[in-house]
């Protein structure tokens, strides 16, 4: 058991949230601390009624406390971590910084739960884009062993962070009045447009978001002969991301079978009913820590394909869920009660 | 050679455009007329500096015409073409009324130009998300067969014509407000949303528009054995559809080798530089008449797929630029200028 919680980035925008789910999670802590950057000092957070100072992150305001979820850049996590580490603390990392460090376990509770306990001092929380998608997986994943993957996404403004929600927002009153705007985050306006291309540059052709699908499904899954073709584009919405996901299977799965194995996994919703004009959109699964799936079809393509729609919380399940469900589980020192 | 041409539903969003084209073209006619419903008469086309009464659609206002070029929707083209033929007239059809056809050549003029001559009185235009596709396939499909496509789309509100365009600026500032907004055009509200249905439902959960771009990219390659797995997805665009779209070709096609097909097709622009974060955007691409494609990269989950992402101006290229190429074809006289 864990007696005291730090929530690193605590101000930002997955931060905040993990601030509310930690407010209404059943798993309590003895004490709580919330820090952030220096230039977020000064400023407070409510927190089961009471307000706490947010605390600069240091290694001064680490001591003492057992476990942290940490929601940082990158290169802060790169930096801080080892030091946490050191001086004693678990910490559940929302950043991509030790995502694929081999003793780093990379852990969606629904999946593969019992990874958390390996930890070495790290536990690592996958990639926004990457998580729906294996939570989606997992389930025919077990039952018709998936070799294959086709994934195009369609990612909301959001996962860039507050700099892009504002972004979009600002680009649409400009384009609206007939107006140019000079965006702060992404490299073209995004109003009514769309950005094929979300990370950096990486080998043969594809982004750093595109590798991240590959690299950190094969590790979750624990699988390396998933074979994965991820195609990553930005899109004009402004919370959720979506995704076309193609899977082939070892043994077949009907659509009818897809629906059963989906519905029976903890924390998938299945909304398929095309005749009905239901099926999951971006702006009915905001602020939902679930999976969404829909026009689940037989890939009309290959003998042993299966199409279907998958939507979720790229800041609920992609980042803060996520976290606090690891250290919920953490805190709960088994694997059973996740799956 | 024809001597008048006749622009049926020259008032909407694609007649209007056509229009513009035919006003441009280099094939010109003796005589042009322009008609349209009944609720359009009293109007006037404003074509090549004269005015123009526009006409109502009838048996009378289409005596005397050679060749008609249409925009209509799929019951009024379905009603009054036959009539038309029986007048004597050619029928160049935007419409998906007789896309399918056994008796009606479905023509994109740089992938089946000779498929055109051996019309009965109607020649057929394909559908948007279809023509985009299949000009990019072509290249491909000649040089090392294409087996099979999976494409996810990312089609603009214009593609649901006037209203569709009206519903997202109209939901978008009322969305930027707070306030709720009815549709006209679509079942939910497309501001800041994804509607993965286009069309409507069909056979084993596959919606209209997924069917056509199976059977109409069939019927133009003349290759029923082409297998493809559609997801046609509505997007909060205002113009311009956009593609991932993954082949598999019998004969292996690297990204260099893709990249000179693409470049020596008529109607095909190569934007592909991720370093330099230049691909194709709707943003830039509208009001052209080219295929854009971009991110050409070797499928990392098949030893011979190829996958891309391709952006085409809908109203142009998807309707209005096809079927006023189909005219110069057939006006020319030969297939020989088109390819």
């Amino acid at each position: 058991m864990f007696k005291s919680l730090a929530v690193v980035g605590a101000t930002g925008a997955v931060g905040r949230i993990m601030c509310r789910l930690l407010e209404s999670s059943p798993v309590r802590f003895e004490e709580y601390r919330f820090l952030a950057s220096a230039r977020s000092v000064g400023r407070t957070v409510t927190f089961a009624g009471r307000n706490y100072p947010v605390l600069e992150l240091s290694p001064e305001s680490l001591k003492g406390v057992d476990l942290v979820v940490s929601s940082t850049p990158d290169d802060v996590a790169k930096a801080f971590i080892p030091e946490a580490v050191k001086l004693g603390c678990v910490v559940v990392d929302e950043s991509a910084a030790w995502r694929m460090d081999p003793d780093v376990p990379l852990v969606i509770p629904e999946v593969n739960p019992h990874a958390a306990f390996r930890h070495k001092g790290i536990i690592a929380s996958p990639n926004c884009s990457t998580t729906q998608m294996v939570v989606a997986m997992k389930p025919l994943h077990d039952f018709g062993r998936v070799q294959r993957v086709v994934v195009s996404t369609y990612q909301a403004a959001s996962g860039a962070g507050v700099g892009g929600t504002h972004d979009l927002v600002e680009s649409t009153k400009a384009a609206l009045q007939g107006q140019s705007y000079q965006g702060t985050t992404f490299a073209y306006p995004l109003a009514f447009n769309l950005i094929p291309q979300i990370g950096s540059p990486k080998q043969q052709g594809y982004t750093s978001e595109e590798l991240k699908m590959v690299l950190e499904t094969r590790k979750i899954l624990g699988d390396d002969s998933i074979q994965i073709c991820p195609t990553c584009v930005r899109v004009p919405v402004a919370n959720c991301h979506s995704e076309t996901i193609l899977v082939e299977t070892e043994r077949k799965i009907t659509p009818e079978k897809a629906r059963e194995l989906f519905s029976s996994f903890p924390g998938i919703v299945v909304v398929d009913d095309l005749n009905a004009k239901q099926y999951p959109m971006p702006k009915g699964c905001s602020d939902r820590d679930e999976v969404f799936v829909g026009r689940i079809r037989e890939d009309l393509s290959a003998p042993h394909g299966l199409v279907f729609w998958c939507v979720s919380d790229n800041l609920r399940k992609g980042a803060a869920t996520n976290a606090v469900q690891i250290v919920e589980l953490l805190q709960r020192g088994s694997a059973t009660s996740a799956n």
